[in-house]
């Protein structure tokens, strides 16, 4: 199978990685000393129920444990849920994470693209969401938002988000919102829905260690429900211990990283407008990313076929193409906000290459 | 969900945790500096193909790199066989691992058990097998044979079990052997298919670095099979990113620890003679275990409702107990095989439990 995310520094001799949105600043000293650590301890099993660490996510996000399931990344969630659920019909935003799909399609879901518009800034219409969704009403089924959205970088504020779940819940639609990169949105607290878990139980929140602390190495993420049904039904099709220990001791000391939290949150804040000054006076067209990735066009003449990418490569240089999402082509890229002068020398490489 | 494996030493105080099937020696030092030197590593994805790890294993096993995927423990490719595969019809000794019924129970298939009886010592038999399948022959299915078997211990030599993969090839029957124990019978050779792969595209051999190498906490196992188009299935229905990289680069270490490999097999030879003989002067009824583990039943008036794990439990040391396989009571239990001072202290615990 090709291999179609970001961060593939494998098969190709790469020293600037731009593809995989990771936190720029490589995982916390706690995190690195807990990895370490558990050296000594790799010889036993893992907790299959990761009890402290759900502990700690209970604490950290004011909810009951019963409410929380750990995983192999967020990606090993998302099929757990689509496995559980096998739903007949999900709505899916097109350009999104690819994942939702893949797993939909292993189980023969019928899938249904809600097309983001370029000229609308891909930005979502909580609105239109709903009739689309209206005129193909079918149980059971999911809707997964992506919010902030990949590879777009574009958010929806609560009160929207809320219009969502309301209406998902209503209709008796699972609403699955990732919420992996919300954490670099500037106000993440005017954007999560972790707050109305209790309010909408049709609805499960997606959420990842391995951007925010760049581990994407270890392998972490989880899901927050007030379905605690829903869960139980996941445990039923996962093996037992699909989340090593390692992850879980990181993921404890991940936790308490606030300071790595702050620094986090200013170089992304300062990196996304560097770059998005940056991209347009390169005369690309910039969409209004909230995240820490940049989502761009290449709009020169003959830029489908990939041009900016191939020359990039030849430098050494990887950006993520978004040839492969739907309703995109080989113009459009995306780019993780990296330190500032990981950024000056992305926009450097790509002065060069648009001469 | 109960959590019904062994290596549960998180819900509970346990000294002693003969309950999990890993080797007493613990990870190599190799993995355990491997583990340390991932710390600065983890801030990347790993690589979704595990490309050097492939190459590592392909060189071990002299196979082509194209017939090797690399899960997140053997358990994850079963999960991965089964939903690419989806199977109508499954047959499954009894007892045996629960993990491939868990699986197939996940995507609805029909399980047919063959009781495995202590009469014949928990021995398989493979013209009894054959008869069983062909009674009730129905396309597409699976036959999974766990070899040793878990929890007896019980091994069946290769000439046998190539009968029952040419039988399943001609059927149109895949046939899954775990091999995931193999390796620490005597005679390794006289037991695996590695080498007859080739021959029967319908066979598929799961592997485990977890229990070999003592490293259950990082979660790593692969399979092996001829058919490529099954590979490819089984990448549709996971998530990219399964293995991590601190995964990889313990396999990777582990791979060249021979002499930890002699060391390991000299301790199990000893230690099982020790145990059974043990086990059997205190009255129970020992089977004959070929594998770093021994499956016993308390024969005692009254066992049946777990007496001794009880007792045992009480003494902070940790049995299996196998009243929850299909065919077994609370009177059965399975130990590994640890150290010399280790085995003595179980059977001390025992005569204490037993006076």
């Amino acid at each position: 199978m090709e291999y179609q995310h970001g961060g593939d520094i494998y098969s190709q001799e790469i020293l600037w990685d731009f593809s995989a949105n990771i936190n720029p600043l490589g995982p916390p000293e706690g995190v690195k000393e807990a990895v370490r650590r558990s050296a000594d301890s790799c010889g036993h099993y893992p907790d299959s129920q990761c009890r402290r660490l759900v502990g700690e996510l209970a604490r950290h996000h004011q909810l009951p444990k019963q409410e929380i399931l750990c995983g192999n990344g967020a990606a090993d969630l998302i099929f757990q849920m689509v496995f559980a659920e096998r739903p007949g019909h999900a709505w899916l935003m097109a350009p999104t994470f690819s994942e939702y799909g893949q797993a939909l399609h292993a189980v023969g879901t019928q899938i249904h693209p809600i097309l983001l518009r370029k000229e609308a800034g891909f930005r979502l219409d909580a609105d239109g969401v709903i009739d689309a969704v209206q005129d193909e009403m079918r149980n059971p089924s999911f809707l997964f938002l992506c919010n902030p959205n990949n590879p777009t970088g574009v958010a929806l504020r609560r009160g929207e988000m809320r219009k969502l779940a309301a209406f998902a819940q209503q209709k008796g639609i699972r609403m699955i919102v990732d919420e992996c990169f919300l954490d670099f949105l500037e106000e993440p607290k005017e954007y999560s829905m972790i707050p109305d878990l209790q309010e909408f139980p049709h609805l499960v929140i997606l959420k990842a260690f391995t951007k925010l602390y760049g581990m994407a190495g270890l392998r972490l993420g989880y899901c927050l429900t007030a379905d605690k049904d829903l869960l139980e039904r996941m445990e039923q099709v996962r093996q037992p211990w699909s989340v090593s220990s390692v992850a879980q001791e990181a993921g404890q000391a991940a936790l308490g990283e606030n300071e790595y939290l702050e620094k986090t949150g200013k170089i992304i804040r300062e990196g996304r407008a560097q770059l998005k000054d940056g991209l347009k006076d390169l005369g690309f067209w910039v969409c209004d990313s909230q995240a820490n990735y940049i989502f761009f066009q290449d709009t020169r003449a003959g830029a489908q076929d990939g041009r900016l990418g191939k020359a990039c490569r030849e430098r050494k240089l990887l950006l993520r193409s978004c040839g492969n999402y739907q309703g995109l082509d080989q113009s459009f890229y995306r780019v993780c906000v990296k330190t500032k002068e990981e950024n000056e020398h992305l926009l450097q490489m790509l002065r060069e290459c648009c001469r």
